[in-house]
């Protein structure tokens, strides 16, 4: 088998990314503009302002972003919008609607419950979130509803969006960019970059202009969405290198067929992984079926004791960032855009082998 | 005259780096470990961690920072500290001192004004920041007192060290490495990577271990210094990337002689540059000379009719950003860690070009 790389990347994040795109990442390194690196120029240079420009304007048209949103790039990963979505938008005599589908939305909830008050309307916590919650009401006087649409740590996600009465916050950490959207029905998207979008260092925004109101406290600056929007990101100077790579990557996407493209090619991965889960007898997946995450399929052994083995067969064939998340064990595979089906070709040949040799 | 490149980088910040360093930051994109690029790799990777571990060890043996502290990257820029200082060592009861000695001093007393009460002691408002306060008395029963080192737009630098009887937290982001400090002088010390210290996207923290305490309110999980020391700053995906080309700047000045030797280079060129602003008839320097900043020289013309001569000359002579701030003009020169001697000379050779032109 020809590998494009000596080794394939399933890590969960910071993740693999586009191998043309590391090569205009360093090209930008040692000569970005006029023999200056992109390390070096002033983020109030005409030169970053384009490369923040563009960056708006490919997140805009990958996901059909409509007017009245204003696109961000902040610092201080998805977890600071833990704080910053509550601090902005929960009103001090209000309440926010949170579901709870795992370690990230967890750690939403409990950051929220700092600012201000919460009712978790739904969890999966009963079955160690291997599902999404369904059937559940949204109460319609809440200040907005909150969700997590793909579960790293799990391996679920919401395959279907959800109709809500008051404005919605999602987390889309990882699974931005990934399939389509329809953004109208959300009021703030958050994601930390270092998935789908580019590396670790940048989170982008995508904010309602009629969403952003005062909630009745004073918001620190630095953590004002209405500031950010106002300083276009450039309130102080932003993450201009993870912004740079986060435009590269999203000219790749769009190269190659944009968002609809990739989710399909997304969907085949998943598919074709997740079939040997089940098929092969020595493996067996986590999750409800139906809540499959297509970004990271989770698995276990159904002979843990053969983990030692399988461990080294995988690091033989160059599998690498295959072991589950440090809280739950197991296995998972994580699937992003950036990764060739080869990749996921390669783990699947390991899988049957392992079952030659074991099964 | 012979360049090293084509352009002399005075930039304010993000700001000029070492040459070599761009070279290893290029090459860690490309291939950092096993084929992958550092943009790739799990935060907690053993390979970042060694990183991790390796920037934190250059900061202690370059600034001699004793036991007793620990050492964090964060996110969110300097900025994001004028808020979390407070939010963890103002306390509820209690206040905090300030001095306001320019832009970021204002920022700072800003947000901290949000979070408790402050008590500006000093400041230099009443001359448009052109000097650093002096004789002031700092209250023995504040929680803290809170300086600003360098002050890059009006180029203002505290040359002596203040005793002080209560903590004293300070903003360093634009003197970092630029000259030898007494961190045991220091509960808290912040500086924003992008100056002497590395690209844009992270922000270190050095904080006395006994300095934290419960200032009686719920801190935010990602704003507690606690946690992000509890955590060794992989409470959430750090800036990975910025934080590896901090280990290689870091690296470069530990291999050229280190905080001392720099300091030494650092008030070569600006002794030369001050000189030459101090000899020029066209030119004169806009701060009190004994605290002029060794790190931003600000000057303007003496005929600010001759303002697009000389930046016309300054262009032409591959002079890239000279221009103040824009919130004060005239000139600012930014003379970080990693501006060769030659820059500054090719300054200087202008403005005595300019001189015979139009003297």
């Amino acid at each position: 088998m020809v590998l494009t790389k000596k080794i394939h990347n399933f890590s969960a994040g910071p993740a693999i990314l586009p191998q043309e795109v590391l090569k205009e990442a360093a090209e930008g390194i040692l000569d970005f503009t006029k023999g200056l690196s992109i390390l070096e120029i002033s983020h109030r240079s005409k030169e970053f302002e384009a490369v923040l420009e563009e960056a708006k304007s490919l997140v805009k048209e990958l996901l059909g972003v409509p007017d009245g949103y204003s696109i961000l790039f902040l610092h201080g990963g998805a977890r600071l919008q833990f704080v910053m979505a509550p601090l902005n938008q929960l009103t001090v005599n209000g309440y926010a609607a949170y579901v709870n589908t795992g370690t990230w939305a967890t750690g939403a909830i409990k950051e929220a419950k700092i600012i201000g008050k919460v009712n978790v309307i739904a969890s999966s916590e009963d079955k160690k979130f291997t599902y999404i919650p369904k059937g559940f009401t949204i109460p319609a006087d809440a200040d907005y509803l909150h969700l997590t649409s793909n579960n790293t740590v799990y391996g679920t996600q919401y395959r279907q969006l959800l109709e809500s009465p008051v404005p919605v916050i999602c987390d889309m950490s990882s699974d931005i960019m990934s399939r389509k959207i329809n953004v109208s029905k959300f009021a703030l998207i958050y994601a930390g970059a270092q998935k789908n979008m580019g590396p670790a260092g940048t989170t982008l925004v995508i904010i309602k202009n009629d969403f952003i109101k005062d909630p009745g406290r004073t918001v620190p600056t630095m953590m004002s969405y209405k500031i950010h929007v106002e300083n276009n990101s450039l309130y102080n100077t932003p993450s201009v290198y993870a912004i740079f790579v986060c435009m590269l990557t999203m000219r790749w996407l769009k190269k190659v067929g944009g968002v609809e493209y990739i989710e399909k090619k997304n969907r085949e991965k998943a598919d074709y992984l997740y079939a040997e889960v089940d098929r092969n007898p020595l493996f067996r997946g986590v999750t409800v079926k139906e809540d499959r995450s297509v970004m990271n399929a989770t698995f276990v052994l159904s002979k843990p004791e053969l983990e030692t083995t399988f461990n080294q067969m995988a690091s033989e064939a160059g599998l690498s960032g295959i072991k589950g998340h440090r809280s739950v064990g197991g296995y998972r595979a994580s699937l992003y855009n950036a990764l060739p089906f080869e990749s996921v070709k390669a783990l699947v040949e390991v899988m049957q082998e392992f079952e030659r040799k074991k099964g």
